[in-house]
């Protein structure tokens, strides 16, 4: 039986609402999987995905980056509430720990057995939350961005990284792909790189049409991709 | 109970010795897979992955793309054997062909479930073999060159393509890289491709070193490579 509830919690002075998703009617503690919004903030769509990794036996929490009631229905709303997390890294870094340290005082949650996940702008946020130093088993980005102020701080990463990539995604260049790439070697991360062939941006969001640039929906690699994460979860939570 | 057996055929007037493996013990028609050596010609090594894939429950076949006896023992050996094969992709498709026949013609081999995998050279040359069309589910190629004269080809690609590719690999530079990339694309081919961090040429070969340039052994690109590769037969021989 999947419980699901909303979780209210500060990050400093602010209120964030996040969301949980875990079996409550089996025992014992389990992996742990902070499950990062997109850039229209904490939705119906990171909340199924919730639900689809407590099935999977996890422990699912989906952290509010953008604060509480911070939520967008347009393309304008998504770009003003995500600018100052995409400018900011450093509130973004905060906000993302915030949230992680919620997970990790779940009494269920295995503190050895914790990833976190992100979707496009999310993808981004937990890359920068890895690049922190957090002392997590395992990050997979979901067609994020890449980029970062500070590749330097590649060097503090002791997550597993894996990335999820619409090989033709006009929101993440080659350009951007390639800076990452050397990020990660020059710091000697564990990283993985995907590329899905006619994927464009946001692949993995069924909400979306089909067809269309710059962001649209690809079964296939929407089907690969979460698949390949389960692969990712078996070797890092072994 | 694994059967493996060499095997003698034609490709014109060229003798050619391949190597079966398969499990005799178990009835019925199953996966076929045909499997590329690398530029040193059929040798242990590709024999042991037949024996993993006969394992798995699949009928596999080395096919021998040098001819009878052309195996190489140094470096230079491996250039020179290989070399005609890398220049004259028409000869080299000629005789990948003469081993997917030999494959299909196997009375266990399921024909609707046919699936080439090669390793470097050998990626070359299954990718190759798709570029002519062959009907074949699906293609592997594990740190395998991925230039073509003949991009063009690509139109004719039938099978899902899956490429497992050293990050850092010298031998396979990101303009080939990127050059494979628009081709697929161009030609609206099914693909996926895949980069893991740290890893050099021939990172599968458990032969080699596990360091230095250009090529490595590196396990834990070789377990999940291994494991991409099941993935990818799963959902195409489903």
């Amino acid at each position: 039986m999947i419980k699901t509830q909303a979780h209210d919690y500060l990050h400093g002075e602010t209120s964030c609402e996040g969301f949980w998703a875990y079996d409550e009617s089996k025992p014992g503690k389990r992996p742990g999987i902070l499950v990062v919004h997109e850039w229209n903030g904490l939705q119906d769509y990171m909340k199924k995905r919730c639900g689809m990794l407590a099935e999977m036996g996890c422990v699912a929490f989906a952290p509010d980056i953008f604060g509480k009631g911070v939520r967008a229905k347009s393309f304008p709303e998504c770009e003003q509430i995500s600018a100052p997390y995409y400018k900011d890294r450093a509130l973004t870094r905060g906000r993302a720990r915030a949230g992680l340290e919620v997970l990790q005082k779940h009494p269920l949650v295995d503190s050895a057995k914790i990833a976190a996940i992100g979707y496009c702008f999310g993808g981004l946020v937990i890359l920068e939350l890895a690049r922190t130093g957090a002392n997590i088993a395992g990050v997979v980005s979901f067609h994020g961005q890449l980029n970062t102020p500070n590749p330097a701080d590649g060097k503090n990463i002791k997550a597993k990284v894996l990335v999820l990539h619409g090989a033709i995604d006009p929101v993440v260049p080659p350009a951007e792909v390639a800076a990452f790439e050397k990020e990660m070697e020059d710091a000697k991360v564990d990283w993985q790189f995907i590329s899905y062939g006619g994927a464009v941006h946001t692949f993995t969001n069924w909400n979306l049409p089909t067809t269309g640039m710059p962001a649209a929906y690809n079964e296939k690699a929407d089907k690969r991709s979460w698949i390949a994460m389960q692969d990712f979860f078996k070797e890092i939570f072994a």
